[in-house]
């Protein structure tokens, strides 16, 4: 976790190579030390190669090649000494189809990005306002009804509740924002609970983290597409069969938008984020002059069956699900370096602007709900009702359900963002799979991106697209990642001391303990609900990371740089004799197994022979005639390399074959044994079934075996 | 197709090795000339290997190696001098998990036979006769009541006409018997229809018989486990709704008893098929004594609704359902090679021994029915119903039903049997794929057993296990084959001559004749009611087998042996240059792409250096920073091989290394690149998705190139 800390959340395309530790560093020296020439022939490091590999000929003479009307020296430019640089085309595939495809792909999502461009974009504090705070707004268009749906189960009397708990919500939105106003300064390279939670409470506390928010950003995607598909429906009732199918769409224009990079997509939050805002401050301005016109008297809402006592977990349930009003809420302390310079402080600012608007949009929104005496309705949200309300007809009311509906979307692409990142984050520190830290060709986490997206519509999807039933898992994961961040921030503040830490801690140790109180009000009172599922899956996440961390941790002890002739790191790990090796160690003995003599395995033979080692024929037969005609034909040939003949009577021939290679190598296990087998490289797959693969098996068999290493020679058919 | 007939219908093993023409051994030899030894240091064909190929050393001193308590000398022999004989542990793959199901495997099917036990078992007459008959006597328990089913449409009147019917029948079996008599001691070596008619009438000719009796072999095991579940299901009504999953229970049975080899179960054939033959007397002379009794006076079957008129087309489809009795007569003709000498003559016998059981056995149910007046009744077979009037209960009902699910077993197991072989000699002959040439380690053909249980499995479901739905579709492939086979045999007495050729010419042509009249009646009168399918199948399947072929020749015309320096054979190919090298022709380039320097892939680099060749190390970086740490570590190493380092600014991997030895190879031609990657072998499966498989994906891009060699050096890890 400490590697994290110090990188902090900058997100490089080298990630994928890190760097060598100064211990393995002298390690390569020492091993360098005992290289030497194997042989005299063996060009010099600036020696002489058969070929130019900087392609320099090519500069002054393209010649046309294979690949048709492109010169290598439109693929490759030279740099400096030594080194080339690919050009766009030579990343496309060499078959015909494979650019046709690749050449689709980019049409559609947009030319490749070098990686030079990766750190470019800063984002000025009027644009980082929207593009960041999209996903926390956008949670008032369904926090405030999930806690009235709930509610108003115990009668409509009760629905006079919802004042006393917004307030304590406002009061939770507070001090969770100034806790995080506080983490901001302290981790300026990026504090994502991740990191915050892993540096001061270990790694478990960081994965836990990870888990909540992977949870969240899937539930994001969900809810919010839920959400937003609500929004349309409610504004057209005809396409309400149609929520499955729409909310799939949804989430499919995400992943296709994302693919094409999410860099360029900044400026398209600012317009739907302000004009969600100002249609809502539209409503809310317009309900509040009409309520003052009749003396702010409450409108007595519906009666309403009662279907369950009011008891203090029904209080409960309604306070967790009025805290998702909060999800999204630690986007800006995930993204300090994307701010302009002095990071830490413009990040702050837009906190501070983000909070005092939600506070604002969500104390309003439920004033007025209790001021027009409206009660949820399936078919309708609650904020289309108090947009009817009102602007009861015309474009105003369709404005501000547009805008809800794109707020959302905006939102969902939110955990598009971020989802991704911290896989980058996990896998950079062991804990993800390392295919996560790759970018794709638009600088974008495809992988993650993808994952998201898939898992993201399985939920959706066996939810029925239904928001409400999704809320119950939201809270959990949500309060899990703000608990563990702000209680990373009090040992942060224990341990670094500094000017007025005392005061810092209490105010983290509040944020804390409030979101606690959240998480365990929602795990508790939303158990059967559902919050059952995250409980379930954040310990069995975290598990998994643990193990994907250790499988990275013993491969990397196993392949890491060590002295020659020291013992192994961690004796209890039986290690691979093939890493001492030095070339003038290495003995050959070349095997090339001959099923018939034909083009094929002659070309193998020729191969084989050209390497100048040992070599050795094998040829398996069925029986002792076959093997008898066999030798036959090698004598015909000139018996130009040395042959045995195994007859297997049981016809099999990958398995005699493996273990008299096990055999070989059994009695002199210093020798490298390298199998050279022929493979006829068919032109179109459907022609697979006519071949029994026997390369194909044959490889998977060897590459079990010590020693043994395996050169396919491919042979191509025509037609 | 010549092949075919020369080599008869011997099956061998060897077949997987085709011997080598009188002119590719020319050019074998001629190319031999030209190899020299390419390096004075290199062995000669006798020389000096740096271990003993023979393993000999093992003979006298076992040592134990990483497989545990099997040292070497347990799994090799020496035969000859430079010959092994692999015994039986060594056929086990290496992994403890694939040993334990190799073993259990051997449990369930047995141990291993040789190849040497290949053509050991010849057949007595007495045995032939039951092993052979099962699949033609079995048809007599739903041929006659296949007529009767559709006679009786047209009203209980018109079951008299049955008797004629049955008579024409007769008569046609008798010409098809003689007919078949003719063609066994002409084709010595197994006169299976598609062996017949290709010779006889060329290539197409021979793939449609063999299509027909591919068709047929496929509907004998779906009808005659489906009429072998009715005769069960007629005995205990209780079983009715279990007729689907007892089927395919059947076929699960018989293909595991075939995977066992179908060698050892032949004396399985004797009681059952003389149990029914038996069995069915009994019913048989009983009933004609009741008959007796009372004069012969014909019994009035019960009034049944008339659903049809009666008219032409009715009772040629009577007719030809009726001819599915005949199913099973060519077998013995297939089988002459298993008979003991002199195999033809006893051949003969038992062929009309076997037609003479079908004239009674077919005669005497259609006539005893009649006398009985029985008509087909849902739930019960008229076979049962015949069974019940005979003995109306008791043990001997019990024993006919049995013995009548038994024999149908059997005919399904004839299938079992033949299919496999036709799959075989279709695959020497290059018209099926080369995967059916392989025997088992039971000297089964694995390959041709389980697609024929699959297919027979499938039609079986798809028809939900009603043998009356399934007769349209058998009669018209099991008649096409006949009569291709028997026209075959006009055109060979035509060609051939010889002593009373005239007459013989006159019988098969009669059969043909018949045969045919048979086969248009079917096709046409059946045609609607499923036929159609097979008149489909047959030219799409002779189609596919023709494509197969092209596949195969154009494989064996790119690989034949040329002499050196010839033109390709047919010009219209584009030959692989990659077929006429001689070692000391050709040239080398190592090249090791380098992702981060550590054990790994100083183990390729050490590999590639010991081989003594020029080598170029290639490492791509997505940008100009990390190229220069990676060069400074390199240098740090020590800087022993020459590095290229390519900048790939899109972060892509596979394809600007790919292009970039598309590069290489474009500007020298002749040089044969050789790729080394080292590959991480895992442990588990399920650690596969944590690695990013560069390796197989680098692989399968190249394959496409021209004269790009793969080299993969694992790297093996532990936990």
């Amino acid at each position: 976790m400490g590697k994290g800390g110090g990188e902090g959340t900058v997100v490089t395309p080298a990630a994928e190579f890190p760097a060598l530790g100064p211990e393995e560093l002298g390690s390569l020296r020492r091993i360098g030390d005992r290289w030497r020439v194997a042989r005299p022939d063996r060009p010099g490091p600036a020696g002489e190669l058969p070929v130019d590999p900087t392609l320099g000929q090519y500069r002054r003479r393209p010649a046309p090649s294979r690949f048709g009307r492109l010169a290598p020296i439109e693929m490759f430019q030279v740099g400096e000494p030594d080194e080339l640089v690919a050009t766009e085309p030579a990343n496309l595939p060499g078959s015909r189809l494979g650019r046709g495809l690749a050449r689709l792909r980019r049409g559609a999502l947009g030319p490749p990005l070098s990686s030079a461009a990766v750190l470019y974009e800063r984002m000025r504090k009027l644009v980082a306002l929207p593009v960041l705070s999209s996903d926390l707004l956008s949670s008032v268009a369904y926090g405030p009804e999930a806690m009235l749906t709930v509610l108003v189960l115990a009668g409509s009397t009760t629905l006079g509740l919802s004042l006393p708990l917004a307030g304590v919500l406002v009061v939770l939105m507070i001090t969770v924002g100034v806790s995080y106003r506080q983490t901001i300064p302290a981790y300026p390279h990026g504090a994502g609970s991740y990191i915050v939670a892993g540096d001061n409470l270990g790694a478990g506390a960081g994965l836990a983290a990870a888990a909540g928010l992977m949870v969240d950003y899937v539930l994001t995607v969900s809810v919010s597409v839920a959400a937003g598909v609500h929004a349309v429906t409610s504004a057209l009732p005809g396409l309400t069969g149609l929520t499955v199918p729409l909310g799939v769409l949804m989430i499919a224009v995400l992943l296709a938008g994302n693919l094409r990079g999410v860099r360029t997509a900044g400026n398209l939050f600012v317009l739907p984020t302000y004009a969600f805002v100002v249609a809502l401050l539209a409503v809310l301005g317009v309900g509040f002059l009409r309520a003052a016109g009749r003396g702010f008297a409450a409108l007595p809402p519906p009666d309403v069956p009662v279907a369950e006592g009011l008891g203090l977990l029904l209080v409960l349930r309604a306070f967790s699900s009025g805290a998702v009003s909060m999800t999204g809420i630690e986007a800006v302390s995930n993204a300090v370096p994307a701010f302009r310079p002095p990071e830490w402080r413009n990040a702050r600012t837009v906190l501070s602007w983000m909070v005092a608007m939600l506070v604002c949009l969500f104390a309003g929104i439920v004033v007025l709900i209790h001021l027009n005496g409206l009660v949820p309705r399936p078919g309708q949200t609650l904020l289309s009702q108090l947009a009817r309300s009102s602007f009861p007809t015309g474009p105003w009311y369709a404005l501000v359900q547009a805008a809800t509906a794109l707020i959302l979307l905006l939102a969902a692409n939110t955990a598009f963002n971020d989802f991704p990142r911290l896989l980058f984050f996990m896998a950079r520190a062991g804990h993800a799979p390392r295919r996560f830290l790759h970018m794709g060709d638009r600088l974008e986490f495809g992988n993650g991106l993808v994952a998201l997206s898939v898992t993201a519509a399985l939920v959706f999807l066996a939810f029925g697209g239904h928001t409400e039933a999704l809320i119950p898992l939201y809270a959990v994961g949500v309060f899990l990642a703000f608990t563990l961040s702000q209680a990373g921030m009090v040992v942060h503040w224990r341990r670094r001391r500094g000017a007025g830490w005392r005061r810092r801690l209490a105010v983290n140790a509040l944020g804390a303990t409030m979101s606690g109180l959240v998480l365990l009000t929602a795990a508790v009172a939303k158990f059967a609900e559902g919050a059952w599922v995250v409980l379930v899956a954040v310990p069995l996440l975290v598990l998994l990371f643990h193990r994907v961390q250790r499988h990275y941790r013993r491969l990397n002890q196993a392949l890491a740089l060590r002295p020659p002739g020291t013992p192994p790191a961690s004796p209890g790990l039986p290690l691979p004799a093939e890493g001492q090796e030095v070339p003038q160690q290495i003995r050959h003995l070349v095997v090339v197994p001959v099923a018939r003599l034909n083009r094929a395995s002659l070309r193998a033979l020729a191969y084989a022979a050209s390497l100048g080692q040992p070599t050795l024929a094998v040829h398996l037969a069925p029986n002792e005639e076959e093997a008898d005609r066999f030798r036959g034909q090698w004598e015909a040939w000139g018996d130009h390399l040395r042959l045995e003949t195994i007859v297997s009577p049981y016809r099999a021939v990958i398995g005699p074959l493996a273990r008299y290679l096990e055999a070989l190598h059994a009695s002199r296990a210093d020798l490298v044994l390298t199998v050279i087998v022929p493979e006829v490289v068919l032109r179109h797959p459907w022609h697979r079934p006519l071949h029994s693969q026997v390369e194909r098996r044959l490889r998977r068999a060897l590459r079990e075996l010590a020693g043994v290493v395996v050169t396919s020679v491919p042979v191509h058919l025509p037609g």
